[in-house]
């Protein structure tokens, strides 16, 4: 649009006439004077409409409603000291409107976007997701999410980090969780796997020598949600170096987020630096969880204790699910992932009393959330092999991991990571109650997809074609 | 490790005592000295042991083979002036090794890193990605596409634009191609479509007030492979802008590009700036193609001809895919896709002469490729009806959009964007013959993941789960 000014920007326009565009927020008529609030991305500014500057705008102001987009022009005016509004940015000053026109018509709202959208049913809030992002706290989530990303980015590549994509579609890799499964047409029969974690791909990026490697990448998991946990997909930073130790790894992590909330954050306080170090045994025996609220105050929002859980067993009891996702059929599972190294210490033990082995886990914790996991990996393709056997892996489930045994027997320098994520993260920091508020388009809990009619049905042809068909459900 | 310098560094470090780890790139004997180039991901350093220095990290040598991983210990020292390589970074310097030790050993790689892979077979490099991106030119085709993304987020957030995730787990766009689906769980017999762009968010994120929006998100098309398109999946920049012309598409799109090139590409020549702009009836008119080469000298590699390509046909004849893809019954469909707006010039030839409505869209052309396109949207409900009715949409596929029409109903501004496909890009600027020389782990032409075993067979219990069953093949 020419010549349009910003409304952030109108403070450095006092007494020019200028174009403002965006959605009318609240009109109110006092007697012959109509005042409209106009919204755009970067603010709100009071318009006044009066008669006696243009009767043609004053007509059209009157037919305004909530949400529709106008464009106006008018004079950028001080506001007597009595009228100035210390609240708002804007507070200060008002456009005399001289001309008017109106972009696009809205029907009524189905809810009130000037007010916080967190009372709305979730149905409509997800229907009409479009409506409900409009709203200051939702805009706010998503323009601090997108500094968080990029204040993430711009910390690693300046310590020589590459970025690096990974497939999509590709191979299950056993986070312990159940896949989604993606029917392939040009080999029926067979399916891809959205990747729960980049997990195999960042160890292949390390044996293909690029040391230090991130991404923050889509995963994917088909679970039951809760409010911590979205359905379906979910975004993680993804790190990993070369020639590193635990130490390595948990010193640039607590830089990197002390950093980022101090940048993006500067209202928050963080409890303690640097971030108190716990071992498993210790925040199960201090705090009866491993993932403690180490707050003072946990009713003051702006508390942010981050914590490292560290000294984890590296093998837990199995679950029935942990069988069903693929772990072996040993009675116990990798606590973490079955690429976590051993405690050095602890090697001996394997043979002995694998219960008692210490991983090099560590999980990052920030008000009794998890918030990033990770560890030192199995450099030694004979270790690796040696968890297979521990955690009773078939022959049949060793091949499937085969291509990463034989990455090792190439040249696989020490390496280790994390992966905090993203979504969790920004819902912590927040101050939300669930995932959702920090997302655009959210499922809901039923895997609904925010405002599409997704999942749906398809079309028997494109079925066909993937060579699949509905199983006949028995009544 | 503790105390390691990066290779690249060592010439800060002449005179001192220093760690290196990394990988023996070549190993040359040399009567009792002994030789190696070793490699990490900031270079390459001669290393010479000899035995008088320390016999025992000599004879640790005699052993070493190609990408062994090893960490070395020694003096770094400045080459006598006869023995300087001009030709290599590090090629004034050399390490006198007093201590190695042996990381990891390597079995022979299956093909030599320390050449050009490019003639190496494809399904060797595929299979063995891990080693193939150890090599010189792939390292640096991973590095500058890192560069190149965060250039292009960095310009893009320092212009007030933000990043927004929009979900991979949602609904079939109709942007021509075959989708790829995924079973749902939850509710059986419905399915999930990964997304062949975010088209339909992003016009949403709009409506919900994100007047600058972009985002690097992956995309899923199930099509047949050729050497300039991926199979499977690939990566766009994805940008779309509230209250603008098309003119502001090009000219902000114009700058990233010009500038991303001056500044990671300050060897290459863009041939014109500002780029030549061609009717589609003048592009093929005069180069018979509406994605012309304009460079003047197709041999030198430095060149880059960008060149915008305007004025398309809004509908084009409609193919057997287009109808098997969702397109109306008409006979003809949209040439970019439904949401393209008409040229306003030529509104009322939508009732009269459609074939020729020209739309209000842009295609990007890099050296006689098609590097981006994009569009202004409609964002009248009653021309996008319109558009709906004249490609002939049954009432039924007028319902799949139904969430798109209402969106339209609640207050949208004029919008419009552009996707350049990063693949393609780096592919043209980097002078690759094929997608799969710009991607770290790329699917085969057949579908098959590298390094992976995917897609592939699945576990009864996981199709049970899904209510779906394989079809038996007739014989």
């Amino acid at each position: 649009m020419q010549n349009r000014v910003h409304i952030g920007n109108l403070k450095d326009h006092i007494g020019s006439d200028v174009v403002v565009a965006g959605w009318v927020h609240v009109r109110r008529d006092h007697g012959k004077l109509i005042f409209i609030d106009l919204r755009d991305e970067t603010g709100k500014i009071q318009i006044v409409f009066n008669p006696k500057v243009s009767e043609g705008a004053h007509t059209t102001a009157e037919s305004l409603r909530s949400e529709w987009v106008v464009s106006v022009t008018g004079i950028v005016k001080e506001r007597p000291d009595n009228l100035i509004n210390k609240e708002e940015p804007n507070g200060a000053l008002e456009l005399a409107a001289n001309g008017i026109e109106i972009v696009n018509e809205a029907k009524t709202p189905p809810f009130d976007v000037t007010e916080d959208t967190s009372g709305v049913g979730e149905e409509a809030r997800l229907k009409y997701r479009y409506i409900d992002l409009r709203s200051e706290r939702m805009q706010r989530n998503m323009r601090k999410r997108s500094e968080v990303v990029m204040y993430i980015r711009n910390f690693l590549v300046a310590k020589s980090f590459t970025e690096i994509e990974t497939p999509i579609l590709t191979k299950s890799t056993p986070e312990g969780a159940r896949d989604f499964l993606v029917p392939s047409r040009l080999q029926q029969g067979k399916f891809y796997a959205l990747p729960q974690s980049p997990q195999q791909y960042k160890q292949l990026l390390i044996a293909s020598g690029f040391e230090k490697y991130f991404q923050i990448p889509r995963c994917f998991r088909d679970e039951d949600p809760r409010a911590d946990r979205a359905y379906g997909e979910f975004t993680q930073l993804d790190i990993e170096m070369a020639f590193v130790e635990q130490e390595d790894i948990l010193k640039l992590t607590e830089e990197l987020f002390t950093t980022m909330v101090e940048s993006v954050f500067p209202e928050k306080r963080i409890t303690k630096k640097p971030w108190p170090r716990l071992t498993h045994k210790e925040a199960i025996a201090q705090h009866q969880t491993d993932k403690p609220d180490l707050r003072a105050n946990t009713s003051d929002p702006n508390e942010l204790a981050f914590a490292w859980t560290l000294d984890f067993p590296l093998f837990a009891e199995q679950t029935k699910e942990d069988f069903f996702h693929g772990s072996g059929k040993a009675t116990f599972a990798p606590s973490h992932h079955m690429f976590t190294a051993p405690h050095p210490d602890d090697i001996p033990l394997l043979d002995t009393d694998p219960m008692n082995v210490r991983g090099l886990q560590h999980d990052m914790v920030l008000n009794g959330y998890e918030v990033g996991g990770g560890s030192i990996r199995i450099h030694d393709p004979n270790i690796q092999t040696k968890i297979f056997e521990l955690i009773g892996f078939t022959e049949e489930q060793k091949k499937e991991f085969r291509h990463m045994l034989e990455a090792f027997t190439y040249g696989v320098p020490p390496h280790g990571g994390i992966a905090p994520g993203i979504d969790r993260l920004l819902m912590v920091i927040l101050g939300e109650p669930n995932l959702r508020e920090v997302i655009a388009f959210p499922a809901t809990s039923g895997g609904q997809a925010a405002v599409m009619d997704a999942p749906s049905e398809v079309a028997k042809e494109q079925l066909t074609e993937l060579g699949i068909e509905i199983k006949e459900k028995k009544e």
